[in-house]
């Protein structure tokens, strides 16, 4: 088998998903499951799964079982995050704790996180234990992000570092766990499995810095308000940076923006915006999301894997980076 | 190492659980764990892993880490339970939901699932493939277990089959898991880590049973409401039975008691066991459970094992059948 394409492995992903059976009863546990899985979703996660195993060992077959592990952890993580969060949609519909009430949302949730487990745990026994301890890390640092994401809506600041940490553990570590996860089952050198792990990583972590600022900066659509996070007085890192780069009275006057209530949120995000413009905040961002990009084209050039492999990971991380929306 | 008991066992795994360090950070995830690991319990599951580890290996140390998580999953249910039930007390201290709040009794709910999973696989690795199967296997039929309690309190009428089923689900089958585990890990002949099964199972049934029973029929103490079953309208055996045995006017006369609203509920309650009591409830559910008992008892017969090891579960297993509180 040659080398197989990051879109390819995506299409891989969804028919094996599609081929999932879920048992008929009971409903309340396994219909939430089911539902939230077939409404998509990128599938960047388990696809880097199957890639970085195929880079090494010319065969993803043995990733499939847990690539659809990861992606089922991943959507664990989205329906409990959405009780937490109060999300009334995820992906265009409906969460399952708006759909089938609270409780069902906890419960399939867990059971969901049970069948993760079970998947990965479908690694070749000769990996088992790396990858699963690799995974049981992972999760536990993306349940240590969330809470970090919670404990910050109570705080009244939260500093650069404390931010970029949330989301290295809420985003990043996922990205390159997977990456690293294929890798160690396509038994690549661990010298690659760890470049990989570092590439994921600050390509998750410019991925998400590139998020918050297309809220903001991005052309609108996919349902998404524009300035959502302004809105909703988010401590992206464009505000954290907008405080920290403001003189006493623009940050009084941000401040105030902030803790005042608005018939018309646009106006706030307009005033906002201003203020954000004033500071030069975008390209502050921008700056850390190209740091981050070159990070991981640094782990990227040292990977012993073949130059097809590399452009197929560098258009990649160019795409989550550079992104438009 | 001889034979320990289940009784050195239970030592062993509280000293084991004390040595547990939590990170400290972010406090809101893992303390809540802690606080609930250090409520304590009868830690009867892990003890049952060392136990049965050792009967075969004469040695527990490679069940010491799985051991704990299988205790770990059974707190994580429970913390997630009590949301789900809306209970306010567990072990006579505020459940965690109550203490710190709905979402983080989630979130750490969650952390302490992986956590769980991390300590089950700290089994030997020949082994941890089988182990990881039966865990997982366990814990998704935990989750049925809670989802059909569930849905029984927006059923009409549960059958005696379907109750039953829950109760094999929600609460016998971890019993099982547990003692199958240690053998696993101790290497016994599967023979053995089944027929191990099997008597955790119908020990565990006929535990359940016995908890149903005395509800009513029970000592009071331990701050349990006699009839606590009773007042709540809980679908248990004893109810199941009573509706099925009773004539036409018995079943009208308590289908009323049921759904009237009572200003003292001793009163309901001892209208309702009058009801068993005319129909003989407590010797029929006394009748299922030695059958149970009788069931485990056949198993631990054909076991391969000491004796000595033998008198010890036999003990275990009256322990739960046949205990008065």
């Amino acid at each position: 088998m040659g080398m197989i394409k990051i879109s390819d492995a995506i299409n891989l992903i969804n028919s094996e998903i599609e081929k999932i059976s879920f048992p008929a009863q009971p409903g309340m546990l396994y219909r939430p499951a089911e539902y939230v899985l077939a409404a998509g979703g990128k599938r960047i996660r388990p696809a880097l799964v199957l890639f970085t195993c195929n880079v090494y060992s010319g065969d993803y077959s043995e990733a499939i079982l847990p690539s659809i592990g990861i992606e089922m952890f991943h959507n664990f993580t989205l329906v409990h995050d959405d009780i937490m969060d109060n999300s009334p949609l995820r992906r265009g519909q409906p969460t399952v704790h708006v759909k089938w009430g609270r409780d069902t949302a906890i419960l399939s949730g867990d059971a969901m996180m049970v069948l993760a487990n079970r998947f990965v745990c479908g690694a070749p026994a000769p990996v088992l234990k790396p990858v699963m301890e690799l995974f049981n890390a992972t999760a536990l640092e993306v349940c240590e992000g969330q809470q970090y994401d919670m404990d910050f809506e109570q705080m009244d600041t939260v500093s650069e570092a404390q931010y970029l940490e949330m989301i290295r553990l809420k985003t990043s570590v996922l990205l390159g766990a997977a990456m690293k996860m294929g890798a160690i089952i396509g038994r690549a050198p661990e010298k690659d499995a760890a470049l990989l792990y570092t590439f994921g990583i600050n390509t998750g972590m410019a991925f998400q810095l590139r998020d918050d600022l297309l809220d903001v900066y991005g052309s609108e659509g996919f349902g998404k308000q524009r300035g959502g996070d302004i809105i909703a007085n988010k401590k992206t890192l464009l505000l954290i940076r907008a405080l920290s780069a403001a003189d006493h009275t623009i940050r009084e006057r941000l401040m105030n923006l902030l803790s005042s209530s608005w018939n018309d949120p646009q106006e706030k995000v307009a005033k906002v915006l201003e203020i954000y413009n004033q500071l030069g905040i975008e390209n502050a961002v921008n700056v850390m999301i190209t740091n981050y990009h070159l990070k991981a084209v640094d782990a990227l050039k040292k990977l012993t894997c073949t130059s097809e492999a590399k452009n197929e990971l560098m258009q990649f991380a160019e795409s989550l980076a550079v992104r438009t929306r």
